[in-house]
């Protein structure tokens, strides 16, 4: 069996997208900037694909960005904030522990350039409270950064209540949306979303596209300098086949949202029953306030590394966290900021489900699990000295 | 008859790159960090196709960085060579009047930044000095960044003997060759060069995807922020399939390349010589200097826009001057650079051959053109009065 189960580090792009993307691939290669008629052409297919993915989010066309794809997005964002806020005096930037690093490099950027950056501690359940958003405002701050879904635990945060705090404040509100769009319902007028970032290979679009939306009056800044494109917004060629394909996509998701959120949901709370059979093992973040597929766990005793490895072997692909840092030795900073200790944070394992999912492949998954920890914890060091005594476990 | 001629604005992708990229959109979605089997079969054609890109320069697999396009990979080498010249108190940027407004716009935020920019003067030709730039180096000079061939009007510049220069003087050397790559014959190593930026789309590649190469010893540094792709040089999940699509393109563009740029060349020389039987018509930049497919005119007597939607109804596809700024009411800085009046910069015609382009095709454009223009003139106020002798012709 092969079920791929990493749909948070990248999807199939969907049969839908492909079929919007390929034709202009092969045909509409004309440049939207171009006056004459192939160049039109190109121009219209950007222009419908933009009000699409407007209306997917309950924006106004013009408020869309295209981009290279959510890092470029969540930089321009931050950039933009930041250096609004910069033109009035306001220097504060307030953002979150377990942030993408897109955001939180981003964020390091900035401070080398002079602002002043607070993020905010996170609490286990992995859901930011709007208090403390609110306890970390001061006079001076510019933005408020807060992811809308985590990348790892895919814990959901209080968007609309943040976004209702920094309207109220006059303070610009922007979430990486990444991990959230398609997936769950977003409008950004009702939730009082500034700016949002997307990425079209988390929806089943193409990878290389993205968007930033930004409320009208707030003009992004430039992260990439060129031509007159995206009405100055962002330079360079509209990659008019990938914003096509991203924005059938959306669509798709969008229109599909409710049933297959219920579906992916239901999947999801059975892989997590079957996975927190096994001994010490634990969910990280919140069960209920979660994207539909996501499932990220701990397991006393093992090593991410091979269980990725033998999961493998049987068909599954999944991961330890964020494919973005995978190469990387260190814990994750998302399982660190909900206060996993490096004993448990280094035996993660994510599981990311498709609306493709079935029952027989969730119970093939929970029972794989099972035996690849059982027989990693056979022969580890650290489990025979757990089951001794000699160390505590961290999950009971 | 429909002809294409312009691709300088952009190029169909060929039917070996689509070949490339769409199985990969289709099947190998695969995220490259990821460490199950479709992750490394994504990696590994990553860098196959890296290690395709540097060979079609002589560089490196690993001074090779995946970007976005011409505009990211421009901007993040002026940003790169700006900031390791500052590093060593070196805040000198060299570059010239005629860049695309990748390079121009950059240096205009870096000089925002306390760099500054010396923009040398572009001679009548179109080909700039290399006496021109030995004039404006300082010992503060941290960089050097002139385009390996102009967008608009096509002349190549003397970029062997720049890079020779430079390395002599210990300044770092970037091209933008964005229109140049897959058209001339380019070897980073015996031409010195440090920093050059491409663009897929150019040279019959997917758009959205381009690549800088930096010498080995250069770190580029990040304009866009995120995860440790690209090692760290470029965050973003990688586009695969359009990175495969450009290396693919690229390799069949450089394996024809002799073969191609004699027949183009010819082709535009027959087009030349045709369009200059139009009276009060000339050629900008050098006639033998410039890309194989480039021709680009001035009228006396017509305005651009009018020609261009004339040659559209008569299926040809023709630009006055750079996609990237067109919308803009300013006349082209190019043709202002190498010195061509209002008068006549405001009635110029950019014509780009590809590789299919016939004798019957250029004899169909240049019979088009002369039409054209004569049935213009007949109904220009600017023609009268050149007639009457009530103003002077700035073309003989």
């Amino acid at each position: 069996m092969q079920i791929y189960a990493d749909n948070a580090a990248t999807t199939r792009p969907s049969r839908t997208a492909l079929d919007a993307m390929i034709p202009l691939l092969e045909e509409g290669f004309g440049n939207p900037s171009s006056l004459y008629s192939i160049g039109q052409r190109a121009k219209e297919v950007l222009e419908d694909a933009r009000a699409r993915v407007a209306k997917a989010i309950g924006a106004l066309p013009a408020e869309i960005t295209f981009t290279s794809g959510g890092s470029e997005a969540d930089t321009q964002a931050l950039y933009t904030g930041a250096y609004l806020g910069a033109a009035k005096g306001k220097k504060h930037l307030i953002s979150t522990k377990f942030e993408h690093h897109a955001v939180l490099h981003a964020l390091a950027a900035l401070e080398k350039e002079g602002f002043e950056v607070t993020l905010l501690d996170i609490p286990e359940d992995g859901v930011v409270t709007v208090e403390s958003v609110e306890a970390a405002l001061r006079p001076d701050t510019a933005l408020v950064s807060v992811m809308y879904a985590n990348n790892e635990i895919g814990t959901v945060q209080p968007i609309a209540a943040i976004g209702a705090l920094c309207k109220e404040k006059g303070v610009l509100f922007h979430t990486d949306a990444v991990q959230a769009v398609g997936h769950v319902a977003i409008d950004v007028k009702a939730q009082d979303i500034d700016m949002l970032s997307m990425s079209g290979h988390k929806f089943h679009g193409p990878k290389g596209v993205g968007a930033l939306y930004c409320r009208r009056g707030i003009l992004p800044r430039n992260v990439i300098y060129g031509g007159a494109q995206e009405r100055g917004r962002r330079p360079g060629t509209e990659n008019v086949p990938a914003i096509a394909g991203m924005a059938a996509a959306l669509e798709e998701a969008v229109a599909h949202l409710p049933e297959n959120a219920a579906k992916v949901s239901a999947m999801r709370d059975r892989l997590i029953e079957g996975i927190l059979r096994i001994p010490h093992s634990a969910l990280n973040g919140d069960a209920e306030k979660r994207l539909p597929g996501n499932a990220n766990f701990c397991f006393e005793g093992i090593e991410s590394e091979s269980l990725l490895l033998l999961l493998d072997d049987r068909g599954i692909s999944a991961s330890s966290g964020s494919a973005c840092t995978s190469g990387s030795l260190d814990p994750s900073h998302v399982l660190m900021a909900i206060g996993r200790p490096h004993q448990v944070a280094n035996g993660s394992l994510r599981l990311t489900l498709g609306e493709d999912i079935t029952a027989e492949q969730v119970d093939y998954i929970a029972e794989a699990v099972a035996e690849i920890v059982e027989r990693l914890r056979a022969m580890s060091p650290l489990w025979r000295d757990l089951q001794e005594g000699k160390c505590q476990y961290v999950i009971q």
